[in-house]
């Protein structure tokens, strides 16, 4: 229909398969052009979409598309968003904007006035979004302390730990913002410490895949963030903010909400087992907010200028971790 | 897409405006038609599912048009169904089938060997189903008494209740088939009493807002169904099911999972406030049967056999709480 | 020590171990005598306590004192009642007064004016004592209906039965008195259905164990009473009163807060298996009670005439079972 | 009676009051003496468990004497521990054993081969006990990682900070030793991170009032302490520990079982206020262990080197906190 506004999405992988299929149900939006290299999964993508198959250079010259959501491998995510943002478009891009951070801070002025939207999607968790609101409606007091619990159900495959950047930046990152986003705060001091108690194929590859941080702002609030990639129940993601007048909590979502009682004790059903069936309602919101920022002329909430602070953060743990000791910022 | 079976929906009120875009939506189905009065319904609900406005003769007479969902007014329920029904279309209708038994049972014998569904949404309900899965895997031993909670928040409209057939077949109904469906047993012997204590206007009306009901069954077992106009706390929608080894029950789904800590004790978020809220992957999961019974071949869970019983058992809680006295089936 | 107020316990059986020790060790309350027919049991107490063994005209001759907890057999605690309170002393008998409700009655006028407190324990329930305050301060409105659920974990030894006087009785009592407390209003009507589903038999014996009963008060309140012999998951003792503006409950203690996290679900502990360990506290608290009784002056909150009360609504209980038909009062 | 073991209790005051009476109503145990050089509190305390006002030289020379409870001041623990293991008796001695490092190793030698229980409570607690015994079971695999919530309700009135010690050997020392306990392994090192959130009184003090404290054992196991002074939400005690397979945590005790639903969603009770109501049982669990080291000859589950240790952690947490370096050990 008319109306809609019309988007292009690079990138058919996992990430395409989440937001192409977002987009296409969107109200405001209608998703023109599929951009990807690997022949099958374009395919698959535009059919599902019943979009067009386009190089990106096609899908940037169409004036008629205004925004376009990146969702290729990470290794491309800037010299695509450099791309989009030099051809006017509006951007979604998935989270990191890169690995190295002297190359993402070397492009950072390209993005400035840009409408910009990195997808930190937790910030879109409407868990999250109800605890915030409560923190802003003063019902912990002032916010003091913080903890983050962001646990992996099972290990990633041995092959995805060369080209993830390390736990810190592919993992912890989403945690270093959101812990950005709640403190209203930057950190000042990270102490972070890690090991390797999964997996020992992991320390092989040089990673690590249990951690824990604290990170010190300058008013001196604390945050705890708790890493590990092997749970063993569940993908558990929890906040918890303590403030002088109390503490806010989110919980985690059980599958269903059946009990069962016996001489046992009393059974729950499992929590959402993966980032798949617990943050596809964040992925949704994350949506809503790319078509507020093109339709409605919003301005991002988390754009190139938190991403790369974030990547800074990831890296000074990475550090702190190596040289076991506090990294000032 | 071709391969899409095509479906036309009668009624683009509330429950159209449901059933439409789940079926639209429905991988398997494409909606061709709508059928309503309402011109201004009508043409709203088409422009947004894509579809066209159609006469019910026309939607019938279209050969590609393999099922029908009705989701007219409760008083055009067993017309439409008979008209769909005899045109050879899968049917998935609205409940109740209608308020008249006299004039239900003698329509039964057109529905022998039809594809019928009747949109009793709680047996969809994902808790429900896993609570269902439970019992039968037997983590409760035997079966012996079932608790059903139904209490809606808020009193309808005064306009409602003369058209609704009262509390028993416009409400109870849905607890009475969960039982059934539950307890794997009709019941034998009905008990139920009932107070106006919300509304005196319901009095006024030849209504009553509030009843306690105790169905036993021919092995007997017991059921307490637990009824309510309005609760005030939002859409309370529990199931607990007692064995002999033990206990399974459903709980209310938040709105949020945010729990608050202060002085004065723990707060956790509301429940869902409304069906809408609350049981929409319920109706989305009749859509997916539906789909399975059209494209598939699959049996009805449940039909115009389940919504007749219903129906009777209904007329009897309301003529035991004339009574006073047990009704014996 | 002697500003301590001297009792004597009759009854050294289960009831009198519960009720001696707690006597013993109240800062008001010193136990002088035992008094009990069974050599070992009084033998045993007597010591525990450090009191001496007597007789019933001994201890009800010793002008010191004051009070008598009555925890004898049931079928001795009207005449121990009737002597006990024409000696003078102030009471604190074991329920129910008695099986028979013609002799109960006619005993009635000999206990006006006696400060005769009735050992209906869960009055004394400090959760329930919570709730009622709740209820008392408005949080949930006009009260409106009520829940009683009552589940014993295994269904006593078949000589018990005989002499219970049945499940209502027995164990329904208790419910109809606190339904009676927390409404502030008796039944006018009774409808009782019952099952024998846990043992055939307790139905050789000419009993039941699973029951649910509706009571319905003269503003037309009601309420549901869940009763089974054996539950399979512990003792299971909970309350939900709901009213205009929302709904207060009571939950089952669990024997600790341990919860364990696995692939399976979430664990917690069983709740408390049986009734010495759940309701010890109001034992105690009931034991404060009738200190104040006897040294404050304090009005008994429950005597006599309540236990006249129930023990005919329990009867209307079973007449109602018996007939299948609804008892008015 | 003769069969009791006599004990002393030295001081009187909040934890003498305690002590005291959980000895007197042990049934193996009989409190022979109070020690306590404060008229007023030793008169009451002696009046209140039936025991004799005496010095220490007479208590400790009484050959009747088996055990003595030193419930005394901080700064007299260790003379009184000394004085009473000189004399052959077995003690139990409230934590700290001192505040001076120093003092505390000097002093251990005359410790070796002592009956000495040091009374670090929260090892007694049944729901840590229930979450030790699961872990030991296996429940979660193998311990990985631990998380300890030591949240005090409000901070402590300014005239108690200068004499207390500071935060670490005060307050976190309870959990350095909750984190041996459960770990069963040593911190190899230790970072501590500090803040004065609550009062700046208490940093005008040279104390602070938030902390977190990350541990890691020789075998890389992770531990975050979590401390505040006031958390305005009453006394948050919670243990998680994370394993291979899972999560064990235990959670807070409310002071009822109530919850209230409304609009504005679900209320339960707070929890316990303050360590008093809450570890309650922990002490009294506490003596029943000091009472089988006495009678039965059990081996003391936390003695003095547990003491030395424990404080040994809690300077290293200051020195961290004041380098903000992690301390080796």
């Amino acid at each position: 229909m008319s109306q809609k506004t019309e988007v292009a999405v690079i990138g058919a992988g996992r990430m395409g398969q989440i937001h192409g299929p977002n987009a296409a149900r969107h109200p405001d939006l209608s998703v023109r052009y599929v951009v990807e290299t690997d022949p099958v999964l374009v395919q698959k993508l535009a059919a599902q979409l019943g979009a067009t198959i386009a190089t990106l250079e096609d899908a940037l010259g169409d004036p008629a598309i205004k925004g376009v959501v990146i969702a290729s491998s990470t290794d491309m995510h800037l010299e695509h968003s450099l791309a989009c943002v030099g051809a006017g478009k509006v951007v979604l891009c998935e989270k990191p904007i890169d690995l190295d951070l002297a190359k993402a801070r070397a492009a950072a002025p390209k993005f400035e006035g840009a409408r910009f939207v990195l997808g930190f999607n937790r910030r879109f968790d409407p868990h999250v979004s109800a605890l915030r609101q409560k923190i802003a409606a003063g019902v912990i007091g002032d916010l003091e302390t913080l903890t983050l619990i962001n646990h992996d159900p099972a290990a990633p495959p041995p092959a995805f730990i060369p080209r993830s950047g390390g736990l810190f930046k592919d993992f912890t990152i989403h945690d270093l913002d959101l812990a950005y986003a709640i403190l209203g705060e930057a950190p000042s001091e990270i102490f972070a410490t890690a090991s390797c108690l999964v997996d020992p194929m992991i320390a092989e590859l040089g990673d690590v895949d249990t951690a824990r941080i604290i990170l010190r702002t300058k008013s001196n609030k604390l945050c705890v963030i708790s890493n590990t990639r092997r749970s063993g129940y569940g993908y558990d993601q929890r906040v918890e903010a303590y403030g002088s007048k109390g503490m806010a909590a989110t919980a985690n979502e059980r599958i269903d909400t059946v009990e069962v009682w016996s001489e046992a004790g009393a059974h729950a059903s499992p929590i959402r087992p993966n980032f798949l069936n617990r943050y596809m309602p964040s992925y949704a919101a994350e949506m809503d907010h790319f078509a507020d920022v093109m339709v409605r002329g919003v301005k991002p909430q988390v754009g190139y200028a938190e991403g790369l602070a974030a990547l800074a953060w990831a890296e000074a743990c990475a550090e702190s971790a190596r040289t076991n000791a506090v990294v000032r910022l």
